[in-house]
């Protein structure tokens, strides 16, 4: 038999995914499972982006341009310039989702044996693009204390090396919420300056900021343009992960340039997708503000119940629709299959990330887990409410035998 | 500004749309463009798909599993086992668009260094998914003269080197339009046993093939079960490229158990293109009988009218829906510039894409260019009328000074 490729045998497990047949013999066996694990939103996609489905007008299915068509490039500048980001058609690729955004961008700046830092926990997805070109991705811790601020510049500075080629940044945060502040985001733009280094920015939950703190995307910050590559996906925005339409955007031409040609080697993004992009665009306020208003409720259920529970930790988050909580757990792994395989609560049980799969620290994230609110608010109160009595008789629980303590990987 | 990856330099642009910008001057200034350089087909998309479009019922446009539906898995293996493939629905990922089949194919087998063996001419977005991978592509010449037939067996395996690990077909061939014979199938089935070697085929123009002449895949051949990737595309096959729907046929369980994280990590193909490919399965065989009885005119026309050329010659194609011809010109790259921004015939030209972006032995196809026939019947006389014109005039042109010659680079 041919041989795996070695970048093939290396590429990682989806830590969201790797305890589905977990799930699957549970709900076989009549349990309830309340799916924490993934970041599948349960909100309603726009009418205006399924109308447009349903009204297309084509006879050939064709092929678009490699970049987008024009017409959904014209209006995603419309709604990028709304949020001051002062672009042209010309600066943006289409792309078929998030993924492929990152796919290209790693492609177009980054050779095999390359680095690109990463604060962690992050999307464990980054570590699969990663493998897919060879390049190495470099941690920096973050911590569950201060809420998982970004680390301190001389963190980042102590790992910059001679093949250093990026700092990639997601704001507000999948997996912990955390939302960047403005001094924040100048931090990291005078250390991608500094060293002449880009900057890729995820922006997928750009819509979802909760409170008073303004979302800052580094195209905000003057100075950067041949830097920041910015990494979108209409997935979460419009929830339309289906979708798989996502962009890249930057003012670097000769980015540009290199990254269609990548973007024409598979020639386009999907026709019927970019109709209902166009559609999407013209989504009223009130969607976003009824959306909001829905998961800041969610949030505060997940994590005031969290924070009732003994032993448990986990901030308030400022953005997307992740929580990161520290559990009284020996490991979580063994944790988050022992809820689909052992326990139920009025024959009910949850299913959430262990969040190891987020780290790339060996050890990191054994006594967390990330939890996805995303479903409505009184299943939300039932997967709390099941999670609660399970740390009470976990086998593997560290209540009353210690505290939360600085975990052993500090 | 940082660097551009070098891989990201080396990325060689598309030959097919390279000289997009002089079509776009050309049609500026008022002539009509007929473009033979792309396989967009104009042939409309069966009803049953558009259908399933416009009919969509969901609230929530969600991810579906990284391999695809199982319904949409299903349907395809009724598809496929009607050929005769003998698959179940664990066999397939499905993919967006062939592209991402060969991306996800390539990065599943092929590490930086290693090699894949060609016929050449090929289709010229596989240098960009080599690129990509940091994989050689190697070359073997096959010739007009006998219609582009597989390269006798003796020149793969002075090829084969110890990084070898597979060989990368297509047929019906894409940019030639050869049908591999059942012969050639087997020949190449003994060589890729011989030396433990994949044998990925491209059978993106399955249902296009003409004459009494069967198609044969490497799924019709025993034991192959752990070599053959097969990779496949609606686009072609229910003229839906804008679609992005394809999938990947591996029967060998270790390479679809690595190809699958590759899957994971862009998280799902698209959901509507699912629905609608679904839909597609139950496209009646009345469809491709019309089409191909379309396609069989049209490749007499252009056949036809090529080799009634003087100094022309087009071997008449089993396959697809290109022809490469072999015209008495200088330098197909500057003849094809020339056509978009020199010539017109009655306010018309036509633009074809030069063979040398097909070729990647230096100096090959210079004096060949390819043709889709992708316009009706009318219009593809009227671009015959056009081209034959254009060598009359064409300041490079040689007839008259040599005869169709074997080339220099033979």
């Amino acid at each position: 038999m041919p041989n795996i490729s070695r970048k093939g045998q290396r590429m990682p497990a989806s830590p969201i995914r790797k305890l589905t047949p977990f799930a699957d013999k549970a709900k076989l066996e009549g349990k309830t499972v309340y799916h924490l694990n993934i970041g599948q939103p349960d909100i309603e996609t726009p009418a205006g982006m399924i109308n447009a489905i349903k009204n297309i007008d084509f006879k050939v299915w064709a092929y678009t341009p490699s970049e987008g068509t024009l017409s959904y490039r014209k209006q995603l500048t419309k709604y990028y310039n709304k949020a001051g980001y002062n672009i042209t058609p010309e600066d943006i690729i289409v792309t078929s989702g998030g993924s492929e955004a990152i796919s290209i961008t790693f492609m177009t700046c980054l050779d095999a044996g390359d680095e690109v830092i990463v604060p962690e926990p992050y999307y464990a997805n980054y570590n699969g693009f990663a493998s897919q070109n060879d390049v190495i991705v470099r941690p920096i811790m973050s911590y569950i204390e201060n809420g998982f601020a970004l680390p301190p510049i001389s963190e980042f500075e102590k790992n910059i090396t001679d093949r250093t080629r990026a700092i990639f940044i997601c704001s507000p945060n999948n997996p912990t919420g955390y939302l960047y502040s403005r001094e924040e985001m100048e931090a990291l733009k005078a250390l991608v300056l500094k060293h002449d280094l880009y900057l890729f920015a995820d922006e997928a939950y750009r819509e979802f900021c909760y409170g008073d703190q303004p979302f800052i995307s580094p195209m905000h910050l003057d100075g950067l343009e041949d830097n920041v590559i910015i990494i979108d996906t209409v997935s979460k925005r419009y929830s339309a992960c289906g979708a798989r339409l996502g962009c890249i955007i930057s003012k670097n031409r000769k980015f540009w340039e290199i990254a269609i040609k990548f973007a024409q080697a598979r020639l386009s993004p999907g026709m019927v997708e970019q109709i209902a992009g166009e559609a999407a665009i013209d989504t009223p306020d009130e969607y976003f503000e009824r959306v909001k208003s829905e998961y800041t409720t969610r949030r505060n259920t997940v994590v005031n119940a969290l924070n009732r529970m003994e032993g448990v930790y986990c901030p308030n988050p400022g953005g997307a629709f992740y929580v990161m909580a520290q559990l009284p757990i020996d490991n979580s792994n063994k944790f988050c299959q022992w809820m689909l395989e052992e326990f139920s609560y009025e024959n009910q049980t949850v299913m959430m990330a262990p969040a190891t799969g987020f780290y790339s620290t060996p050890g990191a994230g054994l006594k967390e887990v990330r939890l996805a609110y995303v479903l409505n608010n009184d299943d939300l109160a039932k997967a709390m409410k099941c999670l609660e009595e399970a740390l009470k008789v976990y086998p593997g629980r560290t209540v009353g035998r210690e505290h939360l303590v600085v975990s052993s990987w500090h």
